[in-house]
């Protein structure tokens, strides 16, 4: 399944702005190119929490969806995790996929040519998800659209559209033609209330039906960045829909979207709502995060016992006109590489390798969702977490005269050091 | 300040129950041994959060300190955390030593021999701490015994002792030498609650203060490990102190204690709570947790903004008497490889190198508090936390009525797939 057309040690240091390399292709294929064999499986049993001593399997693909991969040149893997068999359920395989993608036409075309181009770039990738059948498959943050919001420009909004608008009518034939559940974060126009925008995962069923249109399920995203002057709430609201979870005909998925990851509550919520899936699109650059992206995705499925699928977009996207970030440094048209990587993470704490940090891909998981109770019997983290301590301490916490615990040495202010 | 006696390459394949190889010092080390320089950088980048571009600076210590580390063979390592200057805060420089070791004697040994040999054994480590100038020091988890709560066996209890005990005494007289704030995890025998006994870290002040014994800040544990048959809460109860952060002489810190490391909500308390540096002192073996070791304190250290420093201790523990693990497998008398590899992380992600896999060892890092402040600004996670969402799901889930967020595709029960 792997690509060998990656690393052969070589890297070149000027490729980005924040000082990454880019001679390779991904940290996985970076270690199994430079390492002999068994250092690479012992570095990998503990990088990629392979304790049952090997790698995850791959999953053969039929021979169409390899011929979309090398036609379209995107990136190919997929992973089958595994689970116990149990005498009273019968395992629940589902196919899980991750689509990552670079945008197709350069920001200053026309805002229509540019979506469409990426609806164009999109489509053989979904194709050759649907031939390998996969039930769900999620893409990536505001897909249709460059993520703009670091130019605090206001242009880019005419990227919103209604949940019901041209790209999820483009995504609904597409579920339908692939008996798919299809997860469509997009930049949401409402219109019935005054033309706020959200962000939004707008959740297609296999059947090509919008799950939840009705609940306004317009956002699972709870928490806006507000990083140095990276300020998205300029652009979309805090989200107004809780937590949900959608029963699928493939189990219960909720989506946590990009941001939302740093934030341990944000996992735990969709947890307690019986999340079996959480899907995070991000859009996320190397200097920002590329070292948190698999720490914070792996302890949220650990933590939560559900699977994660995190998905981030690829290559560095070049605006028209400069802007600064805040920190000094000084203007630049484009706001880094986002390095991709997308992977899955299981509750039992291991891991695919991720996709390619420079090429668009898709990524296959099989996953027996008995796993999550699996890990809950076994760690029993749910059992052991006390929610009652941390209701009434949150409780306490969020009022303004709150009293933290705080136990002071008795000597402290009558000797210092 | 890197030893260089480790890895070459070889592996041991017969080395543990858990199947893991032993040959080689820590994954630091099998890496940059096994890696072209350039590559290893990059790989640090990645791994150790490194987005400097450097690797974290080391510590230059007494000759005395390495003195006692290669007579005691101990390994010993120190870094150096950066932070910005600030114009209106000095920084505020601690240097936190973190200690793991081995027991000393057969565990068929008088306990009263066993538990001195421990002292003996820890003592040149803490002397070299002292030499060192190292402020605030912790020692791993029930230090002062063998982690024989996997026997099952209640005559381990004997081990336990009051917070004022024997161990306390002879930490208390370090502590005082050397001005230096300790924090003692023991078994902890309490006389005066009809002798129930709890997992509890001493905090011991810089002038040889217990700080907080009138709290009866016994414990910073809250949640009992109920893994698989492994069940410490026949040992000890679950905590009653709440999530106390200590005020010392050298900042707030606070303590959770081993399997706590498994609950987000559990790090969350001690940052909402005010610390600036949260230990972990755990006893955890290769098979149940090594690929988690460095997610769950990393993750910890990045959503709380404060430094987390993690101490596991290390070797094989025999026991005298052969013990079934309710996993199906044969009895055995030892509970697997407690794999060391204590390292510290720091609130920007970024992380040490961690000790040996094998043997004792010191970690000594500088670090500025000011780091805590400073990422809390940039990342504004606190700002975006959006408590109330929470204390409110709290406060339903926690009711025997609860009722989860759920969304049904509507289309679910007509038709099948």
């Amino acid at each position: 399944m792997e690509k060998t057309d990656a690393i052969d040690g070589k890297v070149d240091e000027a490729s980005s702005r924040e000082g990454s390399v880019c001679g390779y292709d991904s940290l996985h294929h970076l270690l199994s190119a430079n390492l002999k064999p068994h250092l690479f499986q012992e570095v990998s049993r503990i990088l990629l929490g392979l304790n049952r001593g090997k790698a995850l399997e791959t999953i053969s693909l039929p021979e169409s969806a390899k011929v979309l991969s090398s036609g379209h040149d995107f990136d190919l893997q997929a992973y089958c995790f595994l689970a116990d068999k149990e005498l009273l359920r019968e395992p629940r395989i589902v196919r899980v996929g991750l689509i990552q993608n670079s945008i197709a036409l350069p920001t200053t075309a026309h805002f229509l040519d540019q979506k469409r181009a990426i609806f164009e770039k999109v489509k053989p990738i979904i194709d050759a998800a649907g031939a390998s059948g996969v039930n769900v498959l999620c893409l990536q943050e505001a897909w249709t659209m460059p993520f703009a919001f670091c130019t605090r420009e206001k242009r880019w909004c005419e990227f919103a559209e209604p949940v019901d608008g041209e790209s999820t009518r483009f995504i609904q034939d597409l579920a339908r033609k692939y008996n798919m559940v299809i997860i469509s974060p997009i930049l949401e126009r409402d219109v019935n209330h005054g033309d706020t925008i959200w962000n939004t995962a707008v959740i297609i069923g296999n059947n090509g039906n919008i799950i939840g249109k009705h609940r306004k399920n317009d956002s699972g995203q709870n928490h806006i960045p507000r990083v140095g002057d990276f300020n998205e709430s300029t652009y979309y609201m805090e989200g107004n829909t809780g937590h949900p979870v959608f029963e699928t005909a493939y189990g219960k998925i909720a989506v946590n979207i990009c941001y939302g990851r740093h934030h341990p509550l944000n996992w735990l919520a969709f947890g307690l709502n019986g999340a079996e899936i959480v899907f995070n699109p991000s859009a996320t650059v190397g200097e920002l995060s590329e070292p948190m992206w698999p720490i914070e995705a792996r302890n949220a499925a650990i933590a939560n016992s559900y699977f994660v699928g995190s998905i981030n977009r690829v290559g560095t996207e070049v605006f028209p006109n400069p802007f600064t970030s805040g920190d000094g440094k000084p203007e630049h048209a484009d706001f880094g590489h986002f390095y991709g990587s997308s992977h899955v993470s299981a509750p039992d704490n291991s891991c695919t390798p991720s996709l390619s940090r420079h090429r668009d891909g898709l990524l296959i998981s099989d996953m027996d969702l008995n796993l999550c109770r699996q890990l809950k019997d076994k760690w029993g983290f749910r059992m052991t977490a006390r929610y009652d301590l941390y209701a009434d301490l949150l409780a306490r916490y969020v009022k303004p005269d709150f009293d933290p615990q705080v136990i002071s040495d008795p000597l402290l202010h009558k000797k210092s050091p």
